[in-house]
């Protein structure tokens, strides 16, 4: 194959998300797979409880690819199953769960912190992690 | 069940793609099922070949969920199968073709027309429908 611009087809590639989870073993660690305007695709594997936090200024959206994630509000809660999806609105508060390993994407703005306002260190993962 | 502010719990409920599905039969005509901020996520089924256009002002996101979905662009293609994703650029013209019946998500911004600048009247789809 040649780089040349002389090339008539061009290599387009999907993004494929059992190719993407594969790569990572990390619990609660989004890794962005790609972007839309200003927003990120992120994949994430999630197993045990997260922290309370909320975000502020955006929603969030959740879409599971296998597992079962449990999400806990102040006034109850949403269970998400594989192939459903939920969106967080902004400024509520929210923690998740997931009993068993949850393979999930979640949608959000770049720069959105995976533990938004809540000041618990250990868990806030590093930003803009591509893989 | 109550009402009454006095209940504790809320309930929030995913959004099942399935049976969003299930609710429709029209092609190349996108169902709004959720919102995040000022995008929309929608659910479409596709089958044959839609026209060449462009979104002039943001990226549209295509995630397949059933099928196999095939984008010519000028200078090439890309194929999106169940579990894959692909970001299509502002600006770029782009055609779907689905050979086979494919049932997809968009995600791009509230207001996206479907068919974009170009002028084919019979394929645009009334836009913000909810299903």
């Amino acid at each position: 194959m040649s780089d040349s611009p002389h090339t008539t087809s061009t290599s387009h590639k999907a993004i494929n998300f059992a190719e993407k989870l594969g790569k990572f073993d990390s619990l609660w660690s989004p890794k962005v797979i790609a972007e839309m305007n200003d927003y990120q695709f992120k994949i994430v594997k999630l197993e045990g409880e997260f922290v309370w936090h909320q975000h502020e200024d955006t929603d969030e959206t959740f879409i599971v690819l296998e597992g079962s994630l449990n999400i806990a509000f102040r006034d109850g809660n949403v269970t998400i199953n594989q192939g459903e999806m939920y969106v967080v609105p902004k400024g509520v508060e929210h923690k998740p769960i997931a009993e068993k390993l949850v393979k999930a994407i979640i949608i959000e703005p770049r720069g959105v912190v995976n533990t938004g306002d809540s000041d618990k260190g250990d868990l806030t993962a590093e930003n803009d992690v591509w893989i």
